[in-house]
């Protein structure tokens, strides 16, 4: 089943024709999932055959214009697709104003309701929950309060064995009770036991969203093991003192970042629009963590 | 000189991959004036080589998401780049709030100011002026106020004729004097008339928008013989019950209205996301006024 990230957009705040402002989608089993909402974004996910109406939640990390300017564009074109579902957006405060501000303004009468739920920045907290996802916060810092987010499959059941079910004859009405656990015993009193029924669940995937913010190596520790992290990469490393000021991060940091994290595969995006060579951003952090991979529009990375 | 109409996006209210919401650029010798802002507006200048810092004054036709939300991110950007120069906004007074709105939760630390110039969407009235153009509002029919504009050249001065000015050996000084309309004396007394010694000037040149609006017959008195008309055209003709129940145009109206006006060419835009054949469009318009084209994405248009 889908559990994959699709890049609508990587670049930072002041536009390029190489990239759009940041927004990201994952599909989780055909549940989307979009993390923050640049300008441009619905052209992205028509180019890329993505559903609007699909996205159920919205995960905003902070306030700033090349971060959210796609919503009120997006809300509107919802409502236009004749959207009736609840539409729930999570992130910080101050992305209430600008919900507050559309839904008295431009959106008092649309056909659907927008719920936001403020997330508190300063904590790594539960933000979201349902059958099969837990959506964590993670706390950055940037010029605003922002977070990241981490996306964690629930532990699945385990797989029947087709070849074992027809062998023993077990009917079909027991192959629940067999999924979550159950042994079977056969007419002449054989117990079969659970473990040769079944194959392991599938190990539940997870993917870390940091961006925007300054190196924070202590991230290690919320984002340990994940199979995907996107973490932003503004700067090469000989900026480093502008990525300190502007509380951003180099390639070098985040590949860092990912190493002590011992993450699976790591993904950089946020490229300053002064970086002609994004290459050697590539470059810089595959010296450190050898599994990095560019973000660019357009890019679906299976997790 | 320039006097050229840049389309920036020329799609409707709902987003498809063939056309972006609306935007325009007229460019008058180099000044940049924009009429409504969509989505996406600063990828399609960047796309077409047009700086964001050229553009003095914006005019908003009505307070429609497709017509303002490029508005956001816009602002963000030229404080980017680094403007410093007034910025001068007009449209229906509802747009005021959305620039309230930016100002005070986004850009009240921008380097440069955003000043807003309410118009009077129920009168055709002059909305702005300076040493080459006027603009005059044009009132308009719409589910919210709106108004178009009328962009006219002011009458320039007639053009100096070199070979004359060479064989009569007049001095550099008394160039301008004859552009606006001396004659001049020769040493021994012989008169050259102003006419001998220039060209008539360039005829002015006038650029009508009309965008979004029902078919109102009336407004060619105020358009007539404009050099090129912008005019909607959301629905063929068969869907005219429609776009009346909408408050917009069918492309047979909008060639009516530029016949009836005696316009020098019709643009057509703002197409229906229902219409997948534009051209279909157009062979209605051309049936009625010939000199009609279809407005696109990157097209620019010599006025």
């Amino acid at each position: 089943m889908e559990f994959e990230l699709n890049i609508l957009g990587c670049g930072s705040a002041k536009p390029t024709t190489r990239h759009q402002p940041t927004s990201q989608l994952l599909n989780v089993r055909g549940k989307y999932f979009m993390i923050d909402c640049g300008e441009g974004v619905q052209t992205q996910m028509q180019k890329m055959g993505l559903s609007m109406l699909s996205i159920g939640h919205i995960f905003i990390s902070h306030n700033h214009g090349d971060h959210i300017f796609g919503l009120p564009g997006l809300i509107g074109t919802m409502d236009l697709l004749g959207r009736t579902a609840e539409l729930h957006i999570h992130g910080p405060q101050q992305v209430g104003e600008l919900l507050d501000f559309l839904q008295r303004t431009y959106y008092a009468d649309i056909g659907y309701k927008v719920l936001f739920h403020p997330v508190d920045t300063q904590q790594h907290a539960l933000v979201y929950e349902d059958r099969s996802i837990m959506v964590h916060s993670i706390p950055l810092r940037h010029r605003l309060p922002t977070a990241g987010y981490l996306f964690r499959e629930k532990p699945g059941l385990p797989h029947i064995r087709r070849d074992m079910i027809d062998a023993y004859q077990i009917p079909v009405s027991q192959i629940n009770n067999i999924k979550a656990g159950a042994s079977w015993t056969t007419e002449d009193g054989t117990l079969i036991p659970h473990e040769r029924l079944t194959t392991p669940a599938t190990p539940p995937r997870s993917f870390a969203y940091c961006s925007d913010t300054v190196y924070l190596p202590e991230l290690k520790d919320i984002i340990r093991g994940v199979n995907l992290l996107y973490h932003e990469a503004t700067y090469l490393h000989e900026r480093a003192l502008r990525a300190e000021q502007t509380l951003h991060t180099t390639a070098v940091q985040a590949a860092t970042l990912a190493k002590d994290a011992e993450v699976g595969k790591l993904c950089i995006g946020h490229f300053s629009a002064a970086i002609k060579d994004e290459d050697a951003l590539l470059r810089e952090a595959r010296s450190i963590f050898p599994r990095t991979i560019l973000a660019n529009e357009g890019l679906v990375v299976g997790i």
